[in-house]
């Protein structure tokens, strides 16, 4: 007898979470249910084609319950054993924390497959027993209307962040428990007991080359080609080393070197910039602002990643007006009208 | 009798060339030799209108000669007691070095009626004993078409700028000579004893309004209503202060708050910004570059105005590829290439 399959909620099926969808049902040990906003009656209608990697050409993929919302997929299909979130990380436009009260149980194991560094602490201040699982995803997917690209090995890196109130055994044994779960022929999902060191990792990457990127509307080539490695990349680098060491993550020095040459011979547009392009909100936040502020508790100096920060964050509420979130006077306020932004619902 | 008209050749007929024009015309004391590029024809063949706060509206200017270079000028109509150069400034693009060269005599009073810091010395390097003239403008005044919208009074600051080769008073002497021809009953031209501190004032806004506005796509209102007026341009603006302090200048401290509430009332797009929409080069480098070397040779640390300025350097190497000045090979070189960028012609 074959023990019953894992029920799996998954929230936000573009690129990263269409991956893991495929992998959870494919591997045959979990019955996904996935929450879509935009693309939900695409799926529903149409469900999604595959060109990947590691499944090769997929015609018609749906996952077993499809839903429009978190609540809507407690009440039919609910609760869940595991939930993933791989949607975009923008806490500034829309966090996740009241998506993980609409399906939060004590016994729920909660995977972040995210971007960003300092992420899981924010959902112990809403449930401070809660299993968080962190995951630092390599996978390269888009999803292009109902078409997932998929070009690089899905692999993650999953490690157990300690709630401090649960024995930890029992957290690293949810957390390994999804592993083998997840795990397939196909994918290469490892237990990292130092997740943290892996998301340091990865953000020497994306709060460098993605924050330039996007301010200069150039992808990783150009960057290097018009000379802003040395002056720009590089030091944001340093400073992100300077900042994980204040963390207690002592990342190689060489690691700045890799990621520069991580797209070599590609005019590689990174996620931001891509996010930049399409007029989409991007995730200076979690990436940026999150270390900032680790880098100012421990009175770590990072100038050039704080000026790019404020520059995106100004960005951003470009984005947000752009989007009609809010609408700004005709005439421009003065001083003395203590003008605040009121936001549109 | 009347003395004769001194012959003032002015390179440049923008928005701040064509108000120049206009008055040194309507003065009397002037016949002006204009030499246009891109908007030759349209002077040409319909002449230019005015909207103008200090001459209201004129339906059909044009300068006493009009031609299409400084060599056509200079044959036709040279050689010049003045010569004006009121186009923009971007000396990695267009330097004007080679045009004074073109129009050069011992006796000629070079006016630079252009934006940025240190922008007289490299005359020097060319002409050691050249008359320049620094002028910084403060007329408000766009060129759209063949119609000049021009909408704050002509206000101009000149002063002599010692070559240190000729006796000052003699330099002082052919500037003053030129304000006198220069002002009208309309305008306001002041000779500037130190018009260096003028220089360094009015960068107080452009190196950092201008930066901030262009990286981010926003108008000096939308900077301030989306917070990035504490984290960036105050600090740029006191780094500009140091800066020049460092060079000789003690800018007051007020002058800060002045120039963010410059524009108060307005959303009001600043020059580098309405470059970058319109797809143009913008003056990052006399603007920013030029005074980061000042502070680079005097040890004055300037975090913020750095990385604006080599994100900024980007974009202009992006604005070049789109404009054509060279084409990137389909595949992203590698490092052992050792690609460099090939400039067409």
């Amino acid at each position: 007898m074959s023990s019953p399959k894992a029920k799996v909620l998954l929230v936000g099926m573009g690129g990263v979470g269409s991956v893991a969808a495929y992998s959870l049902e494919y591997g045959g040990k979990a019955e996904v249910t996935a929450v879509l906003r935009s693309d939900y009656q695409t799926l529903i209608d149409d469900g999604f084609e595959f060109e990947s990697v590691d499944h090769g050409k997929v015609n018609c993929f749906r996952p077993t319950n499809i839903t429009k919302s978190v609540e809507e997929a407690m009440e039919k299909y609910g609760p869940f054993d595991y939930a993933i979130f791989s949607l975009k990380n923008i806490p500034d436009i829309s966090p996740i924390e009241p998506l993980i009260a609409k399906c939060y149980t004590p016994e729920v194991g909660i995977l972040l497959l995210q971007n960003g560094i300092g992420i899981e602490k924010p959902i112990f201040k809403l449930f401070p027993e809660a299993y968080v699982m962190s995951g630092v995803t390599m996978v390269s997917s888009t999803l292009y209307g109902r078409k997932v690209v998929h070009v690089a090995t899905e692999h993650v890196r999953v490690g157990a962040y300690d709630n401090g109130k649960i024995p930890y055994e029992k957290q690293v044994a949810k957390c390994k428990k999804f592993i083998e779960i997840y795990s397939t022929d196909k994918n290469d999902i490892i237990y990292d007991e130092n997740v943290n060191f892996s998301r340091w990792r990865k953000l020497v990457y994306n709060a460098c080359v993605n924050s330039s990127a996007a301010l200069t509307d150039c992808d990783i080539g150009r960057l290097e080609v018009f000379g802003a490695m040395d002056p720009i990349v590089r030091p944001a680098m340093r400073e992100i080393l300077a900042i994980a060491k204040s963390d207690g993550v002592d990342l190689p020095e060489d690691v700045i070197e890799f990621m520069i040459r991580s797209d070599d011979g590609e005019w590689y547009p990174p996620s931001m910039l891509v996010d930049m392009r399409k007029g989409n909100y991007c995730e200076y936040q979690v990436i940026l602002g999150n270390a900032l502020d680790i880098a100012k508790e421990n009175g770590v100096p990072a100038p050039v990643l704080s000026c790019m920060y404020h520059l995106l964050h100004v960005v951003q509420m470009k984005t947000q007006e752009k989007k009609g979130k809010f609408v700004l006077p005709e005439v421009r306020p003065l001083p003395a009208d203590n003008f605040q932004i009121k936001y549109l619902n």
